[in-house]
């Protein structure tokens, strides 16, 4: 034995022991779900474990393999969460599905991740009744019962969660696992080709959900009451599952029960302390709030990503309810954490408005996370603030390629970078901002137009709900941006110029759109996970 | 390419990583030293990046090799710290040694470890220089002016740490590092056989550092102010040094200033937030400040480890400045953290004397820490609180052998869990506290007796500043306890009796000592890292 390598213990980093972890020193920390009906239901880490294990051999009983997939269409509740270890910890491979996404969709991911099993929530399989005749792999169903109505026709042959449960052995067995193994697969809905599949290790989900508890970025710990709003068939829910277990956390589980009043009512009855989930929850729920008062007191963080948060939300939730929102950004090729924005101590001394405006960016990297900006040429950018290029990311959670999909993975480079797609700055301070999609940034006269930017601006003004903004060939500039409004007040008109005057103050004339571009609509096209589609408005903007 | 394995970076963790994230994301945070001479040196991590680049060529002109082992003899200072990352980062291994260690311990690790370079503080080096002749494999000495008094004689052919950095080439050259690679070694200064060296990897410095970032662990995190009092030759300084660099924490490093009037003024001058030591040091700066009053204010968090903390202190620095202790526990096979005490949320609403019961164990095992207790057969002893055993863990950041050492290696089993040599017991929160060390626990009359209960309810008499129990044959009770007291005021007699009444309340008739076996003396006999010596106690009984 030489000195070269070092002599500590051959530990795995396995969902097993977050598991394991739980059960022994938070077992009576709650886990709170929402049925469908309504209801809630409790329970503890100490009976979600010994229902893991259980849950562990009816996966084996129903002929579930190391490697295997086995696929989940569900909200985010109790049955849920226990999926999330038993597939992983007897060494298959959790696929959580959206359940937002079309028909097609849907039909080509699980056929792609050649899925054994769906665990349906009973509300939720009749979306996939549709689509039985096409899925080639699924050998049968699982329905959840989630007090939700059962469709009139079954996926397939089907069995009961809670039966298989009950007569499942509660004997413990645990496999021996490597780090590097598979633990879980999401696909990202991309808006342009099919749907990419990146596979989690044990290792990357784990290293993932120690970060998630770090002070400096989501900050998890024992005392928390977690309200992950992000569904947990999008992105890990952004690791709260995990987290949670891993730091004795409680954790609440909204189901289907996303938005406004059921929301307000489930934050202030369970005295949440953090909450997650995309601007458009926050912004509706801050309308509901208006309307009907309720006692979020103990809520002191909104973890928002997804999208970039407007403005006018950070200053509503700071000054009505004391409020703090963090912008986080990531993508599902990471884990999907990549930054996330709290105040360094040199900034609690600033003026409020010079605190906004770096709270307004995605934030530093996380650990774990290296980044770098790309120029047109290839070139590395400076950390100026101002130079905007092609985001890169490396690191133990960001994955190396798609599963199974050679024509997608040019975004992974020779080099060992992930080309991101996302165009972003890095100022001095090593704040991120995201300024655009590469694919949605508007190029006129030569130089970029943030559309990210100019939806902010456009947003700050009262009478707008959403905006969306896209690029229009123009023989003058090359490229000129539309603006589209969706009212807050539909009754009561924007003139456009209103919308100009607002832009006039951030954007140089050559960059603003014309008033013939600025155009209110009924609502915004959406995507499987909730953002806006600028294909589909790019396309009718072509038809 | 099949499911089995995941699709993510091969991104290792390295020592690297954490080095370049404090000089991209926290480049004008400070690195504050206190100097031999009383003086501050100060200078932020873009500072202390540029100085590791050279240092790293000083490493390589020097003819250091990956996997070499280079040796450190210092205080807590800048150099020191340069040193913590020069040496992993170039792929080569760093061996802290502690300059508390007498002369023959001294010469058996710097040969034992075939040390190469010794890099000393030059307040320092007359230590080594009776060595000098007996060191082996050491080629040389890199003097580092600490502005302490340099020895009559250097310790052999020496450089200046100053005039080599000047001389360095300052481009970046950092080699690629495999994760198992050993990084740093250090010894334990066990009471028992030779100083046992523990080599710790890239992978277990970094899981490590990243566990002490966690909100219920240490929270290390930008905003905060950090001073070490525990040695960066001690231990990795409970990995501190890096934990600070991976957050951006400011760092106060107080040279060989540890004790009352300077460590007062450099936490008030420096405004520090968290700081790190053994209860003797805050018991003597808690002596110094009931003199000398001091603005503690800003002082938050005492993070004590080493020994058990006195009940007595903890209430003090609660009551008189609002700081809350929090007691730690580890060992240097174990990176170091093991455990650390913080109450659950639940607790918070429990009466203030149920809560210090709690905050007197050594708290919930931390993340990547598995435990647990065997008892005398081997078997498994439940976690009811009453059971003491034999203390078991397992993880990435504990020491699977110790180096090249086949006599020690004993407590390392074939089933892969380390046994610490600690009793303890693990109650139903999961929270751990350590009664004794194995070869220091009294059994009398077939029971065990906890000698750190003894002391610390000794130590709980205000006429009381340091206490020790040991155990001595008998031939009526098998062991029975004896008691050193040494008195906070030598002028001030303490009758037996008081100590005994003080006893009774906690202890059975058949577990007191006689009134003979209570022993006043003017000091106990310490180790080289500063614990009271038992084995010294104990020779000294039967001699």
């Amino acid at each position: 034995m030489g000195f070269q390598t070092g002599m500590m213990m051959d530990a795995p980093l396995t969902i097993t022991a977050i598991l394991r972890r739980a059960a022994q020193f938070f077992p009576e920390k709650e886990i709170v779900s929402r049925l469908n009906d309504g209801s809630i239901h409790r329970y503890t880490y100490a009976d979600l474990y010994r229902r893991v294990i259980r849950l562990m051999h009816v996966l084996r009983n129903l002929g579930v393999k190391p490697g295997d997939r086995v696929a989940t269409f569900a909200w985010n509740s109790y049955r849920h969460l226990e999926l999330y270890f038993a597939v992983p910890c007897l060494g298959a491979i959790l696929h959580t599905v959206n359940i937002r996404l079309f028909p097609e969709q849907l039909t080509y991911i699980f056929n792609h991740a050649e899925d054994r099993l769906i665990f349906a929530d009973k509300s939720l399989a009749g979306l996939l009744t549709p689509l039985q005749s096409e899925l080639k792999t699924v050998e049968g169903y699982v329905l959840m019962d989630d007090r939700g109505e059962a469709p009139a026709a079954l996926p397939g042959p089907a069995w009961d969660y809670e039966e298989l449960l009950a007569s499942a052995s509660d004997v413990e067995a645990f496999p021996c696992l490597d780090e590097n193994m598979a633990a879980s697969i999401c696909y990202t809905s991309g808006t342009t080709g099919e749907p990419k599949g990146v596979l989690y290790t044990h290792r990357s989900l784990y290293l993932h959900t120690m970060a998630c508890c770090m002070g400096d970025t989501m900050d998890i710990r024992e005392r928390e009451i977690v309200l992950p709003v992000v569904p947990m068939f999008h992105a890990n829910a952004w690791g709260m599952p995990y987290a949670c277990a891993m730091a004795g956390a409680t954790q609440v589980l909204p189901g289907s029960h996303l938005f406004g009043k059921p929301l307000a009512e489930l934050i202030e009855r369970e005295r949440v302390t953090i909450a997650a989930g995309v601007p458009t929850v926050w912004n509706l729920l801050y309308q509901y709030l208006q309307q009907h008062p309720h006692d979020l007191s103990r809520l002191k963080v909104i973890l928002s990503g997804g999208s970039a948060v407007p403005r006018v939300l950070f200053e509503n939730y700071t000054r009505d309810y004391g409020i703090t929102m963090i912008q986080a950004w990531g993508m599902t090729e990471m884990s999907p954490l990549g930054s996330l924005c709290r105040l360094k101590a040199s900034m609690e001394d600033w003026p409020e408005e010079q605190q906004l405006a770096v709270r307004m960016k995605q934030g530093i990297p996380t650990v774990n996370v290296e980044v770098k900006l790309l120029g047109e040429q290839g070139e590395e950018l400076p950390w100026d603030g101002k130079q905007a290029g092609e985001l890169a990311v490396r690191g133990p959670w960001v994955a190396c390629a798609y599963y199974a999909n050679a024509d997608a993975n040019a975004a992974f480079t020779q080099d060992g970078w992930f080309r991101t797609g996302d165009i972003a700055t890095l100022d001095a301070h090593g704040y991120l901002e995201i300024t655009d999609r590469k694919k949605d940034v508007i190029k006129s006269r030569g130089e970029w137009i943030s559309s990210v930017d100019m939806e902010n601006a456009v947003m700050g003004h009262p009478a707008v709900l959403e905006a969306a903004v896209v690029g229009r060939l123009d023989d003058l500039r090359g490229e000129a941006p539309v603006v589209y409004i969706v009212l807050r007040h539909p009754d009561q008109p924007l003139p456009p110029q209103e919308v100009l005057d607002v832009l006039k103050a951030r954007f140089a004339r050559w960059q603003l759109p014309r008033q013939t571009d600025i155009h209110v609509v009924a609502s915004l096209p959406k995507t499987g996970v909730g953002k806006v589609d600028k294909k589909a408005i790019r396309r009718n903007l072509t038809e």
